[in-house]
């Protein structure tokens, strides 16, 4: 907030991690007059771009703490954020979302307990602390299943799919020095996310389903999706389950399998999500908009669809500019990071008044596009059919 | 341009002036990749926000040389760049709108002379450079009409309507010192200006005409419209030519009188206009991003209407953004300056899906602001009543 007016009491934010997930929020947030410090062990983080940067490593719980003393509220742009850095910044100023959720979404094992606990569905799954854990999973699952690190995956890091006994011994070699989880394998007929906010006064917002498409376990497709039966509604249940079990505050993102019109929580993120990423040009209000809003103690602003949309993502390095700006509805974000294989550096999202062009722009951007998106925008509408059939 | 692919070949763009609209330039175009150097003599000026500021006076060509020397393209955000300046940083690097397009708009008389020119309607005017030359006006016109200084005018300053020869005497204290303008008053129907865009390669955009309300010599509202008659071909006929003559890149602005359904040129902005900030969130490419793209070389966006939208410019202070953000449709932009009386400090628009939507939570904002607004909203539905008629 600059110093123009009366305006709502929260002028700084700070927040952990200066990924493109705070260079969005930073760019939503600016015109809502918050300045951001951020604080990310890289030179060039690319939330730099508009805030300013703290250089300390996520693990320096004095700097986090010295950032909390000079900031109205805190947050953070990914969920590995260490737990003493956390804490301590929550002990010196208001945090958001609370750690406790950050907590829970850290470890895939108590993640999924606590899903169970509330009632949710989740695959089944299998913690695997050694050896005979791991066979005990493979015995009660079949193959194919999943073996997956507790802690710091992303992107499909730490993972590996186990699809015969031939698997076992490599995986076990790559994984087995992390506490694990082994999960039954989802034969899944889409799989979409729900993101949903939660202001301080305890209204809520939820944007329509997100329909994704990941590969080689990162998402390359996202659309906002207007599901067929209860989908949205199971969602939002789901949805509104968690944000009061955490009392929650911000935007959190829930990543399902849909399976013959049943939803089960694949994951939990405590924050902006890139499939919510459409919401930036194709929604009313976007999600690190809202974030904003809701950590702040700012009323929230509509989660409505505006416009059917299609967000691609930009994996490893950036397509040229010239080339697809000229496209009737793309709308452009290059996170400003150098190009490296497999890392996220921008995304495009296609806008346009109605689901037939939405579709045929598409299709036409990923036949320009080449490469694996002909396959993967084939998959998409194939799924999108079973979802719409729901 | 990030370093992450084959991209556009423009990275770093340089900004001479580093108000709202560097600003608002600047949030446009880090999403397409770009990095801003923004020079401007106030240490906190509100560009910082998402640009590097570089600390010198508009008069300092050699700085504005230097970092000519350091970006890729050079625009600015204001019209009264000193020539010096300018020239000095157009001899080192490419430098869009070009120096004639602000030389021909920073002298009313010059502007005037080549509307006329160029065969475009304006309203009859006199050169005033005496107290003779006055006289010769006020004989010429009747009263009332406008005694206005050559340079320097924004926002009503420089400016002074004479009602009556009792006028004369303290109009010519407070600006005899100058080269002065004076106009025939003109009793118009409604004002409306149009933002056009044309791209290096010669392509042109237009927006639909922005309906216009001042008061007091300041925009107070703004609305993107659908106008009767042939008022968006005439426009668009008068943008061409403008746009030709500069043979111009980038945006610009042409702010009309509305007579009897026929446009009369009042000024000329050559570069990104606050009648056009309703873009933004209404149109599907705003003009700030549009300026950026043709600057750079990139194919321009789309400049459709969106949604209908409705903007207005918070002036001395900012509103209190806690009350006013919850009401559906608003989109906020505080600049993130310090209050001070007649500063543009910030603005609003509101967008809604349908006109009738719109026009009751405007009226209804105007309400709550109370003071002023309920009469400008007043004045201008019914000026948008006779624009609509034209």
């Amino acid at each position: 907030m600059s110093d123009s007016g009366p305006g709502h009491p929260v002028r700084r934010i700070g927040i952990l991690g200066g990924g493109q997930l705070a260079r969005m929020m930073a760019l939503a947030g600016v015109p809502l007059g918050f300045h951001f410090d951020i604080l990310d062990p890289a030179e060039d983080a690319c939330a730099g771009a508009a805030g300013r940067l703290v250089r300390a490593g996520f693990d320096d719980a004095d700097a986090a703490a010295e950032l909390a003393g000079q900031v109205d509220v805190m947050t953070y742009d990914f969920e590995n954020v260490p737990a003493t850095t956390a804490g301590a910044a929550a002990g010196r100023v208001s945090f958001h979302p609370c750690v406790t959720a950050l907590d829970a979404c850290q470890d895939r094992l108590a993640e999924k307990n606590l899903l169970t606990r509330l009632g949710i569905p989740v695959p089944p799954f299998h913690a695997v602390d050694g050896r005979t854990d791991l066979l005990e999973a493979v015995d009660r699952f079949g193959y194919p299943c999943v073996l997956k690190t507790r802690r710091f995956g992303y992107d499909g890091k730490g993972q590996a799919v186990l699809r015969g006994p031939e698997d076992l011994e490599h995986a076990w070699q790559e994984l087995g020095d992390h506490p694990l989880i082994a999960e039954a394998f989802v034969a899944f007929d889409a799989e979409c996310s729900l993101i949903a906010v939660r202001a301080r006064d305890g209204r809520t917002g939820f944007w329509p389903l997100s329909h994704n498409l990941h590969d080689a376990g990162m998402l390359v497709l996202s659309e906002a999706c207007i599901a067929g039966g209860d989908l949205q509604a199971q969602a939002e249940d789901i949805g509104n389950r968690l944000i009061e079990h955490f009392d929650y505050v911000g935007v959190i993102a829930v990543e399902f399998f849909v399976t013959d019109g049943r939803l089960s929580v694949n994951e939990i993120a405590p924050r902006v999500h890139n499939s919510g990423h459409w919401t930036i040009d194709g929604a009313v209000t976007s999600q690190f908009e809202n974030h904003l809003r809701a950590i702040s103690g700012l009323p929230l602003g509509s989660t409505a669809l505006d416009r059917p949309s299609v967000m691609f993502n930009w994996i490893g390095a950036m397509p040229d500019a010239g080339e697809l700006l000229g496209l009737e509805g793309l709308h452009w974000h290059d996170y400003g990071k150098k190009a490296r294989p497999g890392r996220k550096v921008g995304h495009a999202t296609l806008v346009l008044p109605d689901e037939q062009q939405l579709g045929k722009q598409a299709q036409a951007l990923a036949a320009r596009l080449g490469g694996a998106w002909p396959d993967r925008w084939s998959r998409f509408s194939t799924a999108r059919g079973r979802l719409a059939g729901d």
